[in-house]
């Protein structure tokens, strides 16, 4: 069945006193699940393990309130109470003969300790990442033996729930071990300063004692940043590779990767799959040991290239995991076209920063696995097979069409367009979004496969075409289009004066439309579109004022770990910016905008003006039914409803969600779907 | 005992089928612990009963995921499985006699609903609050059934729970029955929007159903906030006082306030006590039921003018509560001198804001009642009682001797100057800043109250000084003092060119200097210091160009509520805000400022730089002890201890508590030290 081409994907490789059945290797990845929902994140990594990562990792985990991540959500092994929690996910994980890795955190000034209160400790003193009023104070020798004892008395608690392979973190510039490591946090004048012996000693110190420990039983990995891509940063070039030297054959295991998190987890908008390689090449010649690293790697022949050409033993990945749980199955079994791939989004990242179970573009089911039951690759069988009618082939509606004919549903796509794919087709033309379109691909794929579904190209429906067509039961998934008055967050009138000049919407530009310039951009939706239809103007030579109520742009993107780098693209290309201002009224030569603080105005000249604020949902379909009741029942229509963005317009993800929702969902009775959640046990 | 002044404070009040024993009414208040943290939420709930207030509500009260509040932590009652943690509010607060509220609340398009993935609800399509890339979608009328609904029944879970007082909440622009209430949230067309009377609509039933569901045994509260302080927003002499007018006696009670959250809880920088008179007053006119209102009040000459003159008959507290739990019982014992009150410095609403625990300044056991065993008024006598030297009386040394004599030690309190207060001292005279004062004032009268207690003034102490005082334990409080060098979050290495211009600290304003106009201030500290410096030199009739690497101004108070009003006073003062930069070099003409995106620099220029960066603690008197453990051993010393900004510079809030934990501390052994916390229960 498989290609032999990827056997090499299979091999078992020694990690230290384990032995791991494949190479590939869930690396740690935060999931906003943690100690808050220890049953769905054990639920989340089993699917992985049932998936073939041969190794499946936790997030951070941290290992005393002396460094605790709160409101993050992460796992926990601050004493023993913890631990029949992970050793839950341990279970779950060995079930399918995979190995389970915890990476054991102690972040210091990188977290404030909110919920502890305890001082944050760090190399130096110095204020805490972030802007909450607290500084970390410059740790004494005496804490520095006390974070040792932390650190091993969590390993053993480790072993004892389960773990085969152990972490010492020095990743993403957030561990205290990491900080030690780099002279701007790092000014102590004692043995853990100034030379890099010195800086590099509370690392080997915390390898050495959490071998000792528990390295009879268990892998001792080391994550460690060898880049920060900044001046100054730790560079591969230089002491990131003596670091790495330095160490070399210490620890069972190498997971090597860039810092901070925002350089390691990019999005498909800022790099391409592979892009950590340049950083990785080469150290696996400095070490005897097994090294894996990521980025973003979905293609096995990438995988397969990687490991003959020396650079990684394991392929690591998070994200690609996450998208498809069973991505090592579908090579093993010859179905790597099935592969769902991981689009590069970073709506998974979004999940830890708001501190709830992370989801996923591509894979629906992602943080659903405890509480819903769900399972990637399986869905019950309809309760009672009959006819589907799906309008709309957008992500929601694709999506609802893929399950319901999964579920034994015969099902009719039926959509407006040539081109399948909804908003989906058309965004993914814009700079950087070209890997969205794998929303689209995956899904036509998977339909291809259905017998059972048929797909309608350039097929407009009214009304009286759905009850003509009477399918049991009807899906409407017509989408939104963007609002041509400027209501949405800031505004919440209709925007005076838009007869004044042109105004167009992102609609206008996804359909080819170019307004007059300069454009004042209005972006009241603060995630992606504004930003980048400004560099789309910017490469069609057209000049850009981007207004925004928030004081930065795409504020919404620091939770996908791009707003940095969009706001930096926009200044490089030489785009306006004027942040907390909205708009008051057009007029003939361009726009008054207002202070969102005071009563300021100021007159900003443009030639054009384009709303980018909020949408407004295509009900008029689903409306023209509810009013022919009859009809429906005359010819047996059983349910009408709306999915995606014309239920309420939302993310692509949110969109994929709500079809795959409403297709397992649709015939069960409501009080029978049980959502699960943990609940405080409450002390007597 | 009691002042008979007091009396009417101390009768009873009906309120529907209850009756509460006195006028002090806690409010509704978030407080970060809820359904996550029940038994501290419970505990701390139970304290405040015990400390007399007659009613003690819960913070809003999610009736449904379809409308729930993540990362945020509030209360819970989506189901069954919700009760037994509100049971154990019901019983603590029962148990001492008081009646205990609960605010129900669906806040349908105020939250994204994160968590739960629902659709969030409002009257009409709209994006969410926030920057959520979420839609809120338009109530169908069968919505709005199933919302009544579900207030229905979560009223009823409420009643089986225990509750006395059951709110509908439609107050600070969040829930659902407010927004309908106001034109630019509800656009509908049908019963439920347009005229005044179908906007209430919804109120209206969902007032008559709960005392339909509960009435016979609860009071039904409404929550309503009778005017929005914006341009076209709800207003107290227009819709505000008929919408009250319209439901005059349909609730038992009404607890009325001001939208939104910013304006109902304004710190004492932007308002002073009462602040919420002028909305309030005449309301009662309009009603037979009892009016419970708020404004920060800790004066009972205040309280009791409210009620004689017809302004409120309870008396409600959110943050006063917070302060001193046992505000009535100290004026019902007649020590009403004793209060600690409230500073105004909202840093309890920063836990709410940050998904911790909350805390407060005035109150360092807030938040800490359940899990460390703390209680706001009584201590453990010291297991040794024997004597111990506080140096220095700021935040941490006032509350560390406090707490100490208060344990059975004796206290020597040693301050180098006359002023005692430390920072608070100093700070509390800057522009808004004059309540903070009570900080002291409230620690220098328990200290007069204290025999064991001795203060010095304007006595500073070197190592030998210490040495031979020879106390068994030594508390160091020196303090801290802003740092010179630019270094902070930005900048990792000192700022080059400083020898240029005159550089100046906060230190240096607090101690009267004034630099040359015009003034490049530097804020990378983000909190409070930075703006009130700026307006302290405007109103110097200096030049203040405000530089910041965060998008906006003292970023930090987003989590008190203040940043708005703080960014509005420095544009409204004339202030140049440059935002996004950080500083790159001094030259004699002024600064060289770097873009924090990009590589691009400007020249800003300045006659003078004002760092407000970060501190560095003041530990040199610690370090000459630490050099000399012969002579304390000899001395019979046996703990000499860092405690507050000379420990880690942070709030004041942190100082107090740290003087606060270690005093109750130092003689208890670590193991000993038991944190409580809740797990979640482990489904098998």
């Amino acid at each position: 069945m498989r290609d032999p081409r990827y056997d090499i994907l299979f091999e078992p490789v020694q990690i230290g006193p384990v032995r791991t059945r494949n190479r590939f290797y869930q690396v740690p990845h935060c999931n906003g699940m943690g100690h808050v929902h220890p049953s769905a994140m054990a639920r989340m990594r089993g699917i992985k393990a049932e998936g073939g990562w041969g190794v499946v990792c936790t997030e951070e985990c941290e290992i005393s309130p002396l460094s605790e991540f709160s409101p993050y959500i992460e796992a926990r092994l601050w004493d023993e109470r913890d631990i029949p929690a992970l050793a839950r996910m341990c279970e779950a994980v060995h079930q399918h003969g995979s190995l389970a890795g915890v990476e054991l955190a102690f972040n210091g000034y990188s977290a404030p300790n909110r919920y502890s209160r305890e001082i944050p400790w760090a190399p130096s003193d110095t204020p805490v990442r972030g802007y909450d009023p607290v500084q970390a104070r410059a740790m004494s020798r005496a804490d520095i033996q006390q974070l040792r004892a932390l650190h091993r008395a969590a390993a053993l608690r480790a072993r004892e729930a389960g773990f085969d392979i152990i972490y010492v973190y020095a990743g993403h510039d957030l561990g205290v071990p990491f900080h030690f490591l780099t002279p701007r946090n790092n000014r102590r004048t004692d043995e853990y300063g100034g030379v890099l012996e010195n800086r590099v000693r509370l690392l080997r110190e915390l390898i050495e004692d959490t071998r000792d420990a528990v390295g009879d039983r268990c892998a001792v990995a080391v994550r460690l940043a060898v880049d920060e891509q900044m001046a100054g940063g730790l560079c591969r070039e230089g002491e990131g590779a003596e670091i790495f030297s330095m160490l070399a054959d210490l620890p069972d295991l190498w997971d090597v990767n860039v810092a901070d998190w925002s350089n390691d987890s990019v999005t498909a908008r800022f790099a391409t799959e592979g892009y950590q390689e340049a950083f990785l090449s080469g150290l696996k010649a400095l070490t005897r040991k097994p090294v894996v690293g990521v980025g973003r790697f979905t293609s096995p022949d990438t995988m397969v290239s990687l490991v003959r050409r020396g650079v990684l033993d394991l392929i690591g990945a998070a994200r690609p995991s996450i998208a498809d749980p069973f991505l090592p199955k579908k090579i093993e079994e010859g179905r790597a076209d099935e592969i769902r791939e991981c689009i590069g989004c970073n709506i998974c990242v979004s999940g830890d920063h708001t501190s709830t179970p992370l989801r996923c573009t591509q894979n629906p089911t992602m943080g659903e696995e405890w509480r819903r039951g769900w399972h990637p690759e399986s869905v019950n069988c309809a309760h009672r097979p009959g006819r589907a009618l799906v309008v709309g082939a957008g992500p929601s509606g694709l999506e609802c069409a893929r399950i319901l004919g999964a579920r034994g549903m015969e099902v009719a796509l039926v959509d407006s367009q040539r081109t399948l794919g909804g908003r989906v087709a058309l965004e993914s033309r814009l700079p950087g979004l070209a890997s969205w379109a794998r929303v689209i691909d995956y899904r036509l794929d998977a339909l291809s496969r259905l017998a059972s579904v048929e797909i309608y190209r350039e097929s407009p429906l009214h009304a009286q075409d759905v009850v003509d067509f009477a399918a049991e039961h009807v899906f409407i998934a017509t989408g939104a289009h963007w609002r041509r008055d400027g209501l949405g967050r800031a505004l919440r009138q209709p925007l005076l004066g838009l007869a004044c000049l042109p105004v167009l919407t992102p609609d206008d530009l996804l359909a080819g439309a170019l307004p007059p310039s300069p454009v004042l951009l209005f972006d009241d939706d603060h995630y992606y579109m504004g930003s980048v239809l400004a560099e789309h103007l910017v490469a069609k030579g057209l000049e850009v004022i981007f207004v925004t109520p928030a004081a930065d742009v795409a504020t919404w993107t620091h939770n996908t770990l791009e707003q940095h780098r969009i706001q930096r693209r926009l200044l490089e290309l030489n785009v306006t910016i004027i942040p907390s201002h909205t708009l008051v009224r057009g007029t003939p030569e361009g726009l008054v905008a207002g202070c969102v603080y005071t009563e300021r105005t100021r007159f900003i000249p443009a030639a054009s003006l384009l709303l980018v604020t909020s949408r407004a949902p295509e009900q008029a379909l689903y409306e023209g039914l509810n009013h022919m009741p009859e009809q429906l029942h005359a010819a047996g229509i059983r349910s009408v409803a709306l999915i995606g963005d014309c239920l309420a317009p939302g993310t692509i993800a949110a969109a994929v969600y709500s079809g795959h929702r409403i297709a397992r969902e649709f015939d069960v009775p409501a009080e029978s779907l049980l959502v699960r959640r943990e609940i405080p046990y409450i002390e007597v």
